[in-house]
């Protein structure tokens, strides 16, 4: 009996633009660059480096092009941007990202709150945007308040796909579907993706969760099952929402890595890499972070036994990591 | 066509033993006694209220008989303590709880860390406690590091099965699978609940996780999955770990009724009446804690929108609750 291949899941990270974008600190361009380099060497097949919003608006990433210009690139990751109009196309272009996302949101209100604009004139800009980049570089539409909005409340399926037969329309190839405030829970997130896939086999969808009520991992799952393979994350659970004040941030890139490789998924992505540039992020902020594994570590770190049992001499226990689990008790869980 | 009706689950609080236990304030008597009985008003199936331990190794706990002899029991609601020994279990038989939850640990050195004997000295204890009770007060067998030990690694299933084996040939008719340090991942969880409830199809079996890397919830979800609908559950996420300084607590009471209910379960709770209770928990212990519904409020919440996108007209918008989102639009998750 040969055992099937683990299943291939793709990670992004967007620590830098939707963690560093609420944050009042100006995190130095060089710490952004140095941050994004070494995240650039975990794994991960995606990083969105930054944001062309004007620099009134979010003053954190008024500095696009000096990191973009300065970023070592790695040929496996593709650098994405988060691109509000055409105006931040124009921008962008001179940077040679492999994929400009663009954002509107599934709820008329929460469009016109964020973007200040209506739906239609985000659609419009989407196509001006198409036009431009002219098929020289991706264009990732991510959809935001897919699972509900905190104005509007939930959205309906049929104007959930409305908005998506619009986007797919423009001639946009990519799809993220962003629980922008939290709002998803598991049962929703399974059915959505299922029939936002089954309704748009030719789109690429990523999932885009915030742990803002607890759910972001559950989401996760239940996104995969609904047969979600990609996911954006942040390095330390870095993000969050101007709705819940004190609550998590986005779902935690370095927690997510851990779970789906504990459960046997393959995202090509070390734990222990993520974990070092993860405990990095609260002096950058100046605040603490929700992310858990860069505190309690990984599932398999084994403790020295208690001195009073002898924990001095199980050598077997000293460090930490796999090895250290009896190998014939071991027992591995297989991805379906 | 008729909608099947919810799923019933079942929700017991762990908050005034697991999350108490650890804490190095002493929360007063009349405090414990006020939290057990508006919880008691909830609809939680259980609440764990103390511990009979030793006074001198658990103080925060040290007022057991207090506590009980004060209550205003619920007759829907069982009162639940954790039973360390035979000594703990005479003097809890005095306080005619429902049930007496006993521990001991699925691994030899946990047990012995924790509990200062082997595990054939804990299931002797276990037979003692049997007889002990003679029939008049349920027991339920809390079997710890049930997913992985944090000095043993993972823990083969001969050795969980085994373990379960030997405390239903006592006679226990009641088990709780504990992911002690919060080793656990779904793939694991499922499988693991499956294994246990085919073998075991006599045992009422809860899960019990904690949220130490991030995983409670979506634990949740595998362990339903795998046939569990009874959940140990900490009110404000309170609880924690001595392996994972910093990390989360236990699996959250008011976070996980709330996932559960947008799931379309029946937890028979309202988890607007579990959120003030949760909000009085940092003031008891001194220090934040983990629960994010508690801070973010409920997925259906709705805002008002700005002021300049008309919110002072949006009456609709005033105030929070399901009766805001759109009847036409609603979208009902029907629980599996």
């Amino acid at each position: 009996m040969t055992q099937q291949p683990a299943k291939k899941l793709y990670i992004h990270d967007v620590c830098v633009r939707d963690g560093f974008q609420m944050e009042s600190v100006f995190v130095p361009t060089d710490a952004k660059v140095d941050l994004i380099n070494r995240l650039s060497l975990t794994g991960l097949a995606k990083i969105e480096v930054t944001s062309f919003s004007s620099p009134k608006a979010i003053p954190a990433l008024a500095d696009a092009e000096s990191v973009l210009v300065n970023l070592n690139r790695v040929p496996t990751v593709e650098y994405t941007a988060l691109i509000p109009n055409a105006r931040g196309c124009e921008r962008a272009l001179k940077c040679e990202l492999d994929e400009h996302n663009v954002v509107m949101s599934a709820s008329e209100t929460h469009n016109r709150a964020n973007l200040r604009m209506t739906r239609d004139q985000s659609l419009a800009q989407f196509a001006e945007i198409v036009r431009l980049t002219n098929g020289t570089v991706a264009v990732n539409a991510s959809l935001s308040t897919a699972f509900g909005c905190p104005f509007d409340g939930q959205i309906c399926d049929d104007d959930l796909l409305a908005n998506i037969d619009r986007i797919a329309e423009i001639g946009i190839k990519r799809l993220t579907l962003c629980d922008t405030t939290g709002m998803a829970n598991p049962a929703q997130v399974r059915r959505i993706c299922e029939l936002v896939l089954t309704r748009f086999p030719e789109l690429t969808v990523t999932a885009h969760f915030h742990n803002t009520r607890g759910m972001g991992l559950a989401n996760c799952i239940a996104a995969l099952e609904g047969g979600i393979t990609r996911f954006d994350a942040s390095l330390a659970g870095l993000g969050g929402c101007p709705f819940a004040p004190g609550a998590s941030g986005n779902a935690c890139t370095e927690d997510m890595v851990h779970m789906f490789n504990a459960m046997g998924y393959d995202t090509g992505i070390d734990v222990a890499n993520l974990i070092p540039l993860a405990n990095e992020i609260p002096s950058l902020v100046g605040h603490d972070v929700p992310g858990q594994v860069m505190k309690a570590g990984s599932y398999d770190r084994i403790y020295p036994m208690p001195d009073w049992l002898g924990g001095k001499e199980q050598t077997r226990l000293a460090g930490s990591g796999n090895a250290l689990i009896d190998p014939e008790c071991r027992v591995t869980e297989v991805a379906k």
